[in-house]
This record gives C-alpha cells, sequence and structure tokens, in this order.
C-alpha cells in the first residue's frame, strides 16, 4: 500500500493541465508500486478542489483514467472536499509473498543501476520558474511521468534492492544504502543524461540529475553475475539501464568524476521542510 | 477501505486543538469502518502543514496514536507533505465475507435508529461561528468525535442497513432509502435531542439536527421484531438508541411534527460546493 499527496504550488504548478495532474497524481503512486514490484490493483482518490468546476474535473479524470486503463488499476473508492487544491491517492498493489522489492537487500559487489535519464522534471521545473519555456520531452517527464510497471516485475526475480528517485538519485539511493547497511561508489561520467542537459558541464548538470528530484525512474542493485540480463530487460521493458556505480562494504555514497576526482555536492534531495523540527515562529 | 480528508477552514477552524485535529481525522474513518461492521486494520496517513513545526506535530501525533491504540488500528505508512494544512487518512479494515454492512438492505416494515444526539457537532459549529463559547459536551462531539465501532460490531448480525450521518441525518438516510430503493416515515418528536438544544423550539433546532453534519452517530435500519434486543445493545456499547421512524415501500423520506404535520426541511444536508457541475467563474 502507498499513499503520496500532490498539493498545488508545491509539487506542481496551480495552472498544469489538470489532465496532466489527474495522470501524475496516480504515476506517482503506480511509480512505488513499481519499485516493490508489485501488480496495481486498486486506487483510492482524496481529492480537494477550491471550486466544482466541471470541464477542469472532467480532464482531471480522463488523465487519470486514463493511465488507470493502461495500469489495470481500478478506483475503488474516494472523498471530495472543497479547499486548497490537492489530490492524494492511496494505492494498493499485489505481490506473491517473499517477492516484493525491498529496500534492504543490497549487498557489496552488487552493481547500482538506473533507469531512464534523471534530471529531465527536474530541468523543466527549473525552467518554468525562470520563465523558460521548457523542451518538450522534459517538460512530459514533468507533468506525465511514466511509472515503470513493467520494470518493476522483471526486476522482482533479479534486483536485491530497489526505489524510485521521486526525492532525487543521490537521496533515494542514499536510503537503500541506510536501508541495506551498505555504501555505494557512482561514477558521474555513467550517469546517462536527458537530450537537453547534453551541452551542460557537469558540475552545473549535475546537482540537477543528482538531487534535482521528480523523475520517477526506479534505482536498484543486481549482483555482479545480472549485468548480462539487464539489456533484454531494457529492450523488453522500452527503457535505458545504466549501471552507474557498486555496492561497497562501507556506509558511505562516494561519487566520482571521470577522471577520478571525488564529487561533493552541495545539496542531497528534495527537503519538504527547510528547518524540519523548528518551529519557524 | 475508506479514505477521509479534513482541510483546514473547511472542516475544522485552523485553530482548532492539534490533538483534536489528529483525533478528529482518523476518527471519521473509524466511523466509515464502524458504519460497514468492519474492525480496523491499518490506515495511512497523508499529512500536508505548513511548516515544520515540532510542538503541533508531537500533539497532533498524539491525539491520534491515542485514538488508534483505542481502536486496536495500525499506522501502517504515509506522506508529509508542505502545503495548507489538510489530513487525509485512509483506513482498512476487516469483516468476514457476506457480513458487511451495506447501505441497500433496508426493507419496508424495517425500524430506522439512530444512535446518540444528532446536533450537538453542528450546534458547537453554529456556537464557533457566531463567536459564542459552545456547551463542553457540543464542543467534544465536533473536536472528538467517538466512532461507533463497537456499536458497528454488534450490528453485524442485527440491521439491514447502516451509514454515519456526517453529512447530516437526512442527507445519509436518504443514501439508505436511494440505495435500498425505499422510503421512510420519521417522526420528528422522536428524535433524541443534545441537552444543549433541549430549550429549543423544534423549527429551530430541527435543521440543525437534521441536516447538521459533522455527527459521527450511526442511523440504521432493523426487522420490526429486533426492536426487543436495542436496550442490551444501546447498554453494552453506552450509547443511546432510538427508533425514530419507520421504513416504507414508497420512495420518500416524510418527516412529521409530533402533531402529524408533514416537516418541510430548507436544506438536506452538508453541500461541498454550492453549485456542483457549475464553473464558479
Amino acid at each position: 500500500v502507498c499513499v503520496d499527496t500532490l498539493v498545488a504550488g508545491v509539487h506542481f504548478p496551480a495552472d498544469t493541465p489538470p489532465a496532466c495532474i489527474g495522470h501524475k497524481a496516480l504515476a506517482v503512486n503506480l511509480s512505488d508500486l513499481a519499485a516493490m514490484g508489485a501488480e496495481p490493483a486498486w486506487f483510492f482518490l482524496a481529492l480537494t478542489l477550491p471550486s466544482g468546476d466541471r470541464k477542469w474535473l472532467d480532464a482531471f479524470a480522463e488523465g487519470m483514467a486514463s493511465l488507470a486503463r493502461l495500469s489495470r488499476i481500478a478506483l475503488a473508492g474516494g472523498d471530495m472536499s472543497s479547499g486548497p487544491l490537492s489530490v492524494t491517492v492511496t494505492a494498493i498493489g499485489r505481490v506473491d509473498k517473499g517477492t516484493a522489492l525491498l529496500r534492504s537487500g543490497a549487498c557489496a559487489g552488487d552493481l547500482v543501476v538506473v533507469s531512464g535519464t534523471p534530471g529531465a522534471a527536474a530541468h523543466a521545473l527549473q525552467n518554468l520558474q525562470a520563465s523558460v519555456v521548457p523542451e518538450t520531452s522534459d517538460l512530459a517527464a514533468l507533468e506525465c511521468p511514466d511509472p515503470r510497471l513493467a520494470l518493476g516485475r522483471e526486476l522482482r526475480s533479479l534486483a536485491t534492492s530497489c526505489i524510485d528517485i521521486s526525492d532525487g538519485l543521490m537521496a533515494d539511493l542514499g536510503h537503500i544504502l541506510e536501508q541495506s547497511g551498505v555504501g555505494a561508489d557512482v561514477e558521474l561520467g555513467n550517469l546517462p543524461c536527458p537530450a537537453s542537459l547534453e551541452n551542460i558541464a557537469g558540475p552545473e548538470r549535475w546537482p540537477i540529475q543528482l538531487a534535482g528530484g521528480d523523475d520517477y525512474e526506479l534505482c536498484f542493485t543486481v549482483p555482479p553475475d545480472a549485468e548480462g540480463r539487464l539489456d533484454a530487460i531494457a529492450r523488453g521493458c522500452g527503457v535505458e539501464l545504466t549501471v552507474i556505480g557498486i555496492i561497497t562494504d562501507d556506509d558511505v555514497l562516494v561519487l566520482r568524476t571521470a577522471d577520478g576526482q571525488l564529487y561533493e555536492p552541495a545539496r542531497h534531495g528534495y527537503r519538504h521542510f527547510d528547518s524540519p523540527g523548528e518551529d519557524p515562529a
């Protein structure tokens, strides 16, 4: 079971097309199910919106329903309230006992793999915030992410750990390391790059790719002898898979540039509050 | 499975004590489980709040945790976001196949029963909105409702239909009538009255009691020969039970005053939007 809330002005600009909001609110939860290798079963929608605008609602519902049909998940209940625009989806998936992908199984020597090209969504958001028109593929990654359900299914019998990188690759890989009690050595030169970021130099690009968040790709670990199977899985699922590093037996995440230098990031991932635990009053 | 959202400024005043918000957000969902005769199992919390205020969060969590312990339901996951204060709880209950209480089983001749004294919560809210200090028992009904889980459990083998009256007695009894394809004849003289409303004349009191909403009492129907068992159930569950009417074989809800006059209410229950389906722009 997973639950995720999208709040207007926090997780998406309030003027995002309603079909995209409907799509994304379901997609972010399907992404969590994918990261567990679960088959989508049912979802529940709690929708808070400022007015009963029929056109908005129809578009929102169609965006959500299209993805639900495609992903074979059924809307089984919900609640509608008036208030500031916000969407909470609770999704329930099924997986055979003992086969769910966890965050806790990575072992020293395992390969660290990432799907897709992290950074596109964060780059689109950065452009929107600077009033620059984002590239279409970046905007699609931000507004209309494609949950990696087929990949999660394939990984059930292969990966030793898995997570989606919605809070940023570094922060979410960090969760795997912490829960597995291991470290990792990541080579930034291997980081697959969205087309829109190809001409941006590493030091300017890496923060977006490593800490940007809002990417609904999977980061997972596989035993080293499984590397040969990744190509077939990538083709079967229609998604790029790239080995970016290796699990180590200490407990730190080491990032290296192509020439072997250590890279020290300024920011590790998305933070919901600037000062957690502090009273801003 | 049920899901309910509470939004600050809509479902509760923003300055409501955080422990009460935590309690109520879980209670409104437990009330839905009670109305199905379900045993609480797990719940998931999606919390959106404007700041990471530790004191507020501790009090909120304690209010929610106390009720969770008492009701034997376990927090099994959740999500936290920054944004306007809003709480969505998804609760999962269990009930043996075929024994869940539904809204669709009421038959002509069944008795219509209500628990507690509807109107207290709405009366407290009315007072708060008029800057009048509400009576303690009314405020408790509004801020700290007691979900009728024990009653729901007893009704599994007795009631032909059941609902909680969170949107107002008339609107929610209306759902039973619609889904059962029946009508009802309700005698307003039998409507049990909160102490604070005892000295208010019927025509002024009935709208509060019938359409006020935010009452987490149960309205249910039982076969006429079950009337004798209601007293024992009421004592066992520590809640007042009152027969307020009878199910009829037409499809309307008829309300009568003590002298047999028909009563025509101005408003049927809580409406989330003034003009559902209309674009206010």
